[in-house]
């Protein structure tokens, strides 16, 4: 017999199917709410309202209040850098070094033929679309160094490259704290040869 | 400047607050939700329905659908044994092993002095009203082996011992799988102690 009542065994359910939360946790997530009334209505509220007040910007494609993302439609942006991210939460960390003053291109996802993501998944066209709306000076692609990220650098560095004076890639090389010792190999090679 | 709209930020602050998810972990999950439109109109649906359906067992202190929760309406489970649990998420283990056929009483937490947890949080005080309501045979302590657990374990024993002919606690042991050499002492005392 269930031993949790449907509505309950539903929400786990919910829970369960989010990135990066086990079965376990998703029955204890679930239980956690039910015992925080207010705070779970709440969080019902404001899902609702995240879903009718949010969608994407047409020009960046971050998420957005408005059709025009903040980002995109503030003046001191400049409009012909755009630094493409493959996520929505790869902007903050970029935002936080305070070093970049251009506009962003939200991939939503790389390309991976292992789980389907194919070139038509991606904001792809709409990048290409932009750098034909107006002139773009540089692009600066801030994808993860995976394997996924590495060959969707790469297919984007061919299909922007009639488009785009100049196209470049996050610097490779040791991260803060670490030692030369346990550093991996590719990485040690592209800090000699990017030495300064 | 904000990077996400205020909707997105307040999802965001509610995942975080859910135990176990982290701020990172938390904007990945609303930025997920936000892609599944469908998936997240039912999960805030569903919360709410969750909210509205269900209670605490009158009797047990279970979730329930009903006044009296499914376990304790059950005419097959033997009224006069109590397996006392400290979370509802307790009880599905306890039931896959298939052999208890009591019924439980959930406290909802353990004793803890340091997070002020005291008995008149937990439900203490209908438990020794059960036993008072109807002749109980046994009562099994089936709690945590921390700290807090046997702290809470030992309370009840002194609290339930005018009322309850029989209070046992489940056994102390080596785990399945677990090795001699990693065994701490308490729990090989308690192996030793108890071996037959």
């Amino acid at each position: 017999m269930k031993i949790l009542p449907e509505s309950i065994a539903r929400l786990v359910e919910h829970f369960d199917r989010l990135p990066g939360i086990g079965p376990k946790h998703a029955t204890r997530l679930a239980l956690y709410l039910l015992h925080q009334k207010e705070y779970a209505s709440h969080f019902a509220h404001d899902i609702t309202t995240a879903l009718s007040e949010t969608k994407l910007c047409a020009r960046c494609q971050n998420v957005s209040n408005a059709d025009i993302c903040a980002l995109c439609s503030n003046p001191n942006r400049d409009q012909k850098i755009i630094c493409v991210v493959a996520h929505v939460q790869d902007i903050e960390p970029i935002e936080q070094t305070g070093k970049f003053s251009g506009t962003y291109h939200v991939l939503h996802g790389v390309l991976d033929p292992i789980e389907g993501i194919t070139p038509d998944d991606l904001t792809i066209r709409t990048l290409i679309d932009r750098t034909q709306k107006r002139k773009i000076d540089e692009i600066i692609l801030a994808l993860d160094v995976t394997s996924a990220g590495e060959a969707t650098t790469l297919y984007l560095m061919n299909q922007l490259n009639p488009f785009v004076p100049k196209i470049t890639r996050l610097a490779r090389g040791i991260p803060m704290g670490s030692s030369i010792e346990y550093t991996d190999e590719v990485t040690l090679t592209s800090a000699l040869e990017n030495r300064r």
